[in-house]
């Protein structure tokens, strides 16, 4: 059945204390996707520019990533240059958001697309969000991650959109800038009531907390000691749980569960690596390998 | 068989979103003892001054805590004043201590206590622990807290006393503070070289993570909406922690994993109320219901 995700496609500068690299393949969509394929079919839809090197294109496409939707637009790709200090590996520091070709971008889809069921709006203007969600004949399971960003500058779009999204996912930072609550558990809470049924709330280091109608649970993170470059854990979490959800089409607090937890185990991996570095090879006999050590670490006594 | 417990036992008025109280029985001691009663018997040693209240006296011993080692000194109880903030439940603001009878206070075990092998020295001056740590004839399983002013003005007497204790507890800022890691499971790794066997990392709202010799686990926090007073919440989860590793005489990894269950429990319901408001009343019947809830929470998927 496959799923479609809207989302970013961006070449990253990063600098962490393990290094720096410069025109990686990016982007929440990107991330979303190399998490996701390895659960169900993935079909990316969003705008590079000209300058997108045709050799991640090819690495999408290689790793089964449909890229029919994948628009490639006169322009510049949207680049963002950041750095984690080691003090504070959870913060990004932006140092540089070039937009480029994202600017007046419309989301496309072809028609075989534009009937698919399982949507999920990676982190972009809600406004895109919201004209890539039309376009979608009869939404089943609709997925929405955002961002600080769009939180400041576009609330009312934000909020118009979450009315129409099954599932929204958050970081701690973002649920207390969007309901005042600092008490996670309150935060959650407070976000179903302006919309989606369930709630992510992605906390990094400290796991995830999750809100649903009539179950709330939640996962440590699966315990790594050197995280070599953050960025994109929180859309391989997405793209996993997301990906998981969709393999099942359903989502009832089981199937939910093991989401979550697929969604903690890769993203454990993503934070061991630059960019897709460790994301990028993985099988899921390495993924139920971790799954396998993750569910001991977690044990009940 | 039971357990020592070393600590303060002091006065509290403390303010919090929730409201003011003043006079509260309050305390390292006190609330640890609190907690670990509902597991095994629970010896405290300490100093008040001549002002503390009869009716704190009286409660402690009708809840069972053995007080022969409390010590009734000239001068004053030992006070604290603080608050916490709306927008940071997990961050005491202290307004006033006043040490009083901890001044000069040497602690002293009777006979029957000097024998009894399970001792935790909750949070106290390092050079105080180390003292009554050498009162006890031959010390099974000795359980150490702290707190970061010890670790500012006292950190040579600490760290010769990590070298002796088997169980160390801290929260995650203290971790950072002891070891330079940012990183919690290379701190506690960090921790454990420079002593005890095991560490226990509370993080308050995100739970906790124990590293061991050949294991390592963490628990979410039970999910509490509605924070009314944190105070001594970590000397709640010490207190079911250790009063269960006592109660069960040995602290294998699953031993220590129910232990931590139960410490997560307890302190859950110290944040409920204001002081012991929560704590006092609980029966093991309430304690495991609320186990069990916790449990689906945690469960697998």
């Amino acid at each position: 059945m496959g799923l479609l995700v809207l989302g970013t496609v961006a070449l990253d500068d990063v600098r962490t204390p393990s290094g720096t690299k410069k025109n990686m393949l990016g982007g929440s969509a990107s991330h979303f996707s190399m998490s996701a394929r390895l659960f169900d079919d993935v079909h990316v839809v969003g705008v590079v520019g000209r300058d997108f090197p045709r050799v991640h294109l090819d690495f999408l496409k290689r790793k089964g990533v449909n890229i029919a939707s994948l628009a490639v637009a006169g322009g510049k790709t949207f680049r963002w240059t950041g750095e984690y200090k080691k003090d504070d590996l959870n913060s990004a520091i932006t140092h540089k958001t070039e937009i480029g070709v994202l600017g007046d971008y419309q989301p496309q889809l072809n028609d075989q697309q534009r009937s698919m069921g399982y949507v999920f709006l990676a982190n972009l203007a809600p406004s895109v969000q919201e004209k890539m969600l039309k376009l979608v004949r009869r939404p089943e399971l609709v997925g929405l991650d955002t961002m600080n960003l769009w939180i400041n500058t576009a609330l009312r779009d934000l909020k118009r959109l979450m009315k129409n999204v099954d599932l929204m996912l958050v970081n701690d930072g973002e649920a207390r800038m969007l309901t005042g609550e600092r008490n996670t558990v309150a935060a959650a809470r407070c976000l179903r009531a302006m919309g989606p049924g369930v709630v992510v709330v992605k906390k990094g280091e400290h796991g995830v907390y999750v809100s649903g109608g009539n179950f709330r649970f939640a996962y440590p993170a699966y315990p790594v000691e050197r995280v070599v470059d953050p960025t994109g854990a929180g859309d391989t979490f997405a793209g996993a749980l997301f990906g998981y959800l969709s393999r099942c089409r359903k989502m009832d607090e089981r199937t939910l569960r093991r989401a979550a937890v697929y969604g903690t185990v890769l993203a454990s991996f993503n934070v061991e690596g630059f960019g897709m570095g460790r994301t990028a090879p993985l099988t899921m006999k390495e993924v139920d390998r971790r799954l396998k050590d993750y569910h001991h670490f977690c044990m009940w006594a």
